[in-house]
C-alpha cells in the first residue's frame, strides 16, 4: 500500500469538495486570532449570517414558512462549513497546517437534495430541508468511508446506513462529513490522514473527540445539528470543550448499523450515536424525529421504545458529583458546578452530594473491555495502511495499563465484574431514596464532563467523567455553562495530588493556557431515562435564566 | 469434596420436604403404566382434583371470590406435586429409580404464605394466592441453590432474586422447585444429583429440558404456572414434549438477576426466563403481571417496555417452516403443521412457505457461542464436585464439533458473524412484504419445536428448531397440537437422510417408541414482538376450534 498516495487522495477528495462550494470564499487572512469563532462574520453575506444564526427548529420553521428555501439554508451552511474548515489552517499552526474538521463536503448532492425538497408541496418529514452534518465513520450512502484508517481509504462506497436513512426519510440534507481521531478512540481529534482538528475558541486547544470534527463545526455554527458517537465520552467531551450541546442516549435506542469500527464483535462497552447541536432544542428535535420513525420496525437491534413524554416533579432532587475521588476537576469546572448548583437551589430544587462508588474500578473495567483482543484489531488495521500509532493511540492501547491480550475466560471474568459493578451502582442510586424525608430517589447527577476545560492538544488522558456513564449505560446530556475566567479560576497552589493521574491533570492547569475555553457540564440520569435526562436539562437551563 | 455425601444431602432435602406434605399420600402402586398422567385421580380428594383441574386465571378468580382459600389451593398443589414426584419412581424404571421433577417442595413456608394472603382484606396483586413453581437454578430466597452442580450443593442461601421478588410482591405462593439437567444445557433433564426426570405421558421418553422439571410437573397439573428459562429451547422443547404451553420472550424483557449459571459473562447468546403453563392464559397472565410491576424501575438490565396492547389484522399472513433443510421433522410433527395450517386456511388466513436461510450456519454460530471458553467453566465446576460428565454434556461440549477453546479474536469474529446473520434474517423477514399483493410482511412463522415428539431418553441432540430463534432473539410460544398417532404417523421408509444429523433423527423414529407422546408447535414472531406472538397464538387456537 502506498500510504502517502492514499493520504493525498483522501485530502484531495476533501479539498476539491471544499473548492466546489459556491460562491467561492474570499481568501482568509494569513494570520488568525486563536479564537476564530467570529471570523465567519467577515466572510459571509448578511443573509448567510442571518440563516446560520438560527437553531435547528427555527430553521425548520423558516423553511416550512418559506422564509428561506432549503437551498438557501444549505448553501449558507456549506459556505460556513467551508470557512470552518479553512480556519483551521494558518501560519502560526505550522504543525497543524493540514488540519480541519471536515473530511468532505457534499455540495452538489446537497444542493440537488435541497432543490428537490423545495419542489415538494409539503414537508416530507420532521427534518424537511435541514442540513445535517455526520461524523465520517458513520458512513454516507454512495461515498467511501475510511473511519480514519489509511488502510480503508479506497473502501467501496457505502450502501444502507440505518440512521442516515431514517434522517433522509425525515427530510434531512446531508452536506458535510466530519473528522474523527485515529482508531476513533481519542478524546481529541487527529489522524494521519487529515491531521489535527482545532478548537475554534482557542486553536491551541483540542475540540475534544472522537466527535471533534462535529464539535468544531457546530461551535463555528457551520452546522446546527450533527451526529456523533460515544463509547467513552466521544459526544459529550467535544460538546463540553466547544460550548455546544451534546447527548449520549442509552445504548439500544439509536441504530449503529453501517458504522466503521475496528472492534466489531467486541461488546463489553457499547457505543451509541447521538446528536450534537448549537441548542438544547436540537437534541430534542433529533431524538423525537428519529424515534417517531419507529426505527425498531426495520432494525431489531434497537429497543421499541418511542420518545416518551415525561412529567417531572416541581422540585427535583439533583446530586452533584464534585469529584470522582480519582482526578480533581480544574477550578473552572468546580466553579461551573457551583454556579449551576446555586441556580438550582435558588429555583427551589433539592441538592445533595453524589458519593462516587469505586470509579477507579469502573475505569479499569471500562478500559480493559474496550479491547478484548488487546487492540490487535487496531494495530493490524494501522499496519495494513502503513501508518504509525499516534501518541494518544499509543497511550490508550499500550501505556494506560489496562489493555492487553486476554483469554476468553479473562474477558468473561471482566464482564462478570462489569455486571456486578452495574448492579452495585444501580443499588447505590436506588438507595438515595431510602432514609430521605420523602423517600424520593435522586433524579439526576450533575457531573463534570471532564477533569478540565478543553485541554491543550495531546493531553486528553482522563476519560473518567464520561466513560463512567458509558459502562453504566446511563444517558448524559452536556450543556455549556461558562468559559475559563482568568481572574476567578486561579490555580490552587496548595493542592496535593492524590495519584499519578491526578498529578498529570493538576500540572496541566494554568488559566493562561485556557483562554476562552468553554466549560460544559453533564446531566446524567439512570439507564433508559433518556427523555428525563433532556427534560431535566431544560429545567436546569431555566433555573440558569435561559429559555 | 465428598461427592456421594453431598448428593445424599441434596436428595435428603428433597425427600424430607416431600414427606412433610400433609395429609400424607397413600403408597403408590408398585407397578405403574407408562402414561401416568391419570394417576393423581386415584390419590387426590374430589376437592383437590377440582382445584387442580383449574387453570391459573380460574384459580385466581376462585381465590378472589373466596370459593377456595389460597391455603386450599396451595395444599392441593403441594399434594399433586408430591404425587408427580413419586410417580417418577417405579420398579420398571430401575435405572431411574431416584429420578423426579422436584428438587424440593416448600410445604411449611408455602402454607404460611397462603394463610397470610388469606388473612388480608384485599388481594395484594395480580397473582394473589397463586402457587407458582420455579426451576431450581433460578434460586429461592432463603434456600440453597445448586444449579444441578454437586459442587454447589452447600452454597449459601439465596438473597434478592429479581423475578421471584416481583412475583412475590404480586401475591405468588412459592411451593415447588424443579429439576434441570447437568450444566442446565440438555434438551432433557438429568443430573448426578437427582437422576433423570421422566415424561408423564410416557415414562420411556424425556420431558425435555432444560426446564424439564417444570414441564413434567405442569403436565401432571402439579403446577399451573411454572417459571423456566431458555437459551436453546429450554422452555419450548419441554413444553412441546409434555403437551403444555411455554413462552420464550425476547431477551431483555424478563430479569435474570440471581440465577446460577456457569457461563456468567458469556453473552454471545442471551438466555431468558419465561412462563410454562397448563393454559395459554397462564402465559398471558405471567407476562402481564410481571411487566405491570414495571420491573425496569429497579433492574436496569431490562428494557422499559410495558406489556403492550396489540391489534391484529383480521387476516394474518402465516409462514410455515416445514423443514429447516437440515433435519426433517418426524411424521407426527409434519402432520401437526398440516393440521394447524388447514385450520388457519379454513379461518381465512393467508399461508406461505417459510424458506429457511442458512439454519446450519446459525446452528454452528449458536453452539460455538454457548461456550466462549470451550466450556472450561463447566468442566471445572463438575470436577470440583467430583462428578462425571453425563452423556449429553459430553455430546454438547466435546462431540458436537462447535465447542472449543477460542482466542478473544475468534470469539469476536463469531459475534460479527452472528450480527451479520441476524441482520440477514431480519432482511429476509422484511422482504416477505415486498412483491406480495398487499405488501404485508409475514406476521409469524409456524415452526416445529423440535425434529420429533419427546425423544426416548438420551437422544435430544438436535436443537435447531428452537436454538435458531434464540440466536435471532425472536420470541416463541409453544402450544400443544396433537399426540403421536400409531396409525397416521407411520415411518417414511423411502426417506433418504440428507446428512448425519438427519440420519440420526430419521433412525430414531418408530411410532411404537412414541406412544402417547404429545406434539407441540411454535409460533415465532420478530424480535420484541412478544405481545404479538401470544396474540397470534390466540388466533391460531381459535382457528383450531379452541377457546
Amino acid at each position: 500500500m502506498d500510504t502517502a498516495k492514499l493520504i493525498s487522495k483522501a485530502r484531495e477528495t476533501r479539498d476539491s469538495s471544499i473548492a466546489r462550494v459556491e460562491p467561492p470564499l474570499a481568501p482568509l487572512p494569513a494570520s488568525l486570532p486563536k479564537n476564530v469563532t467570529r471570523i465567519p462574520d467577515e466572510y459571509l453575506t448578511a443573509r448567510e449570517l442571518e440563516i446560520t444564526a438560527l437553531d435547528a427548529p427555527e430553521l425548520l420553521e423558516a423553511i416550512r414558512d418559506k422564509v428561506y428555501s432549503s437551498e438557501d439554508v444549505t448553501r449558507a451552511f456549506l459556505r460556513r462549513a467551508a470557512i470552518a474548515q479553512k480556519l483551521n489552517y494558518g501560519p502560526r499552526l505550522t504543525s497543524y497546517i493540514q488540519t480541519n474538521c471536515i473530511t468532505e463536503l457534499l455540495p452538489e448532492r446537497a444542493i440537488e437534495r435541497a432543490k428537490y425538497l423545495d419542489s415538494l408541496p409539503h414537508p416530507i418529514g420532521p427534518l424537511h430541508g435541514l442540513p445535517i452534518s455526520i461524523k465520517e465513520h458513520h458512513g454516507m450512502r454512495g461515498c467511501s468511508t475510511n473511519g480514519g484508517y489509511v488502510a480503508l481509504i479506497e473502501r467501496e462506497p457505502d450502501g444502507d446506513l440505518s440512521l442516515n436513512d431514517v434522517l433522509w426519510d425525515a427530510g434531512a440534507v446531508f452536506y458535510a462529513r466530519t473528522t474523527q481521531p485515529q482508531a476513533v478512540m481519542h478524546l481529541e481529534t487527529s489522524t494521519n490522514i487529515y491531521g489535527v482538528t482545532l478548537n475554534p475558541w482557542n486553536t491551541d486547544l483540542s475540540p475534544g473527540g472522537s466527535s471533534g470534527g462535529e464539535s468544531a463545526l457546530v461551535a463555528m455554527r457551520g452546522s446546527v445539528l450533527g451526529i456523533g458517537g460515544d463509547i467513552g465520552g466521544s459526544i459529550r467531551c467535544p460538546a463540553a470543550n466547544t460550548g455546544i450541546y451534546g447527548f449520549k442516549p442509552t445504548p439500544g435506542r439509536i441504530c449503529s448499523t453501517g458504522t466503521i469500527v475496528a472492534t466489531s464483535g467486541q461488546e463489553g462497552v457499547i457505543a451509541t450515536k447521538g446528536p450534537m447541536s448549537t441548542s438544547r432544542s436540537g437534541l430534542d428535535l433529533f431524538m423525537e424525529a428519529y424515534l417517531s420513525s419507529e426505527p425498531w420496525t426495520s432494525e431489531d437491534t434497537i429497543a421499541p421504545i418511542p420518545w416518551r413524554p415525561v412529567t417531572l416533579p416541581p422540585k427535583l432532587k439533583i446530586a452533584i458529583l464534585w469529584s470522582d475521588d480519582i482526578v480533581t476537576p480544574h477550578p473552572p469546572v468546580t466553579r461551573a458546578l457551583r454556579e449551576v448548583s446555586s441556580a438550582l437551589q435558588a429555583a427551589g430544587h433539592e441538592l445533595v452530594d453524589w458519593k462516587p462508588e469505586a470509579h477507579d474500578e469502573c475505569w479499569a473495567i471500562t478500559h480493559s473491555l474496550y479491547y478484548e483482543d488487546g487492540a490487535a484489531c487496531v494495530e493490524q488495521l494501522l499496519s495494513r495502511g502503513g501508518e504509525a500509532l499516534l501518541p494518544l493511540t499509543e497511550w490508550l492501547i499500550k501505556d494506560n495499563g489496562n489493555v492487553r491480550r486476554r483469554t476468553a475466560e479473562e474477558v468473561c471474568a471482566l464482564k462478570v465484574q462489569r455486571n456486578a459493578y452495574r448492579q452495585r451502582y444501580n443499588k447505590l442510586w436506588r438507595s438515595t431514596g431510602s432514609g430521605s424525608e420523602d423517600s424520593r430517589m435522586v433524579d439526576a447527577i450533575l457531573s463534570p464532563t471532564g477533569p478540565g476545560a478543553a485541554p491543550p492538544h495531546g493531553n486528553a488522558k482522563y476519560w473518567g467523567y464520561t466513560s463512567q456513564w458509558n459502562l453504566l449505560e446511563y444517558p448524559g446530556a452536556v450543556f455549556p455553562v461558562t468559559t475559563v475566567d482568568q481572574r476567578l479560576d486561579v490555580r490552587d497552589t496548595g493542592y496535593v495530588p492524590k495519584n499519578a493521574q491526578d498529578r498529570f491533570n493538576y500540572e496541566l492547569y494554568e488559566p493562561g493556557r485556557y483562554v476562552d475555553a468553554p466549560v460544559g457540564l453533564q446531566i446524567v440520569t439512570r439507564k433508559w431515562e433518556d427523555e428525563k435526562c433532556l427534560k431535566i436539562l431544560e429545567v436546569v437551563e431555566k433555573a440558569m435564566g435561559r429559555k
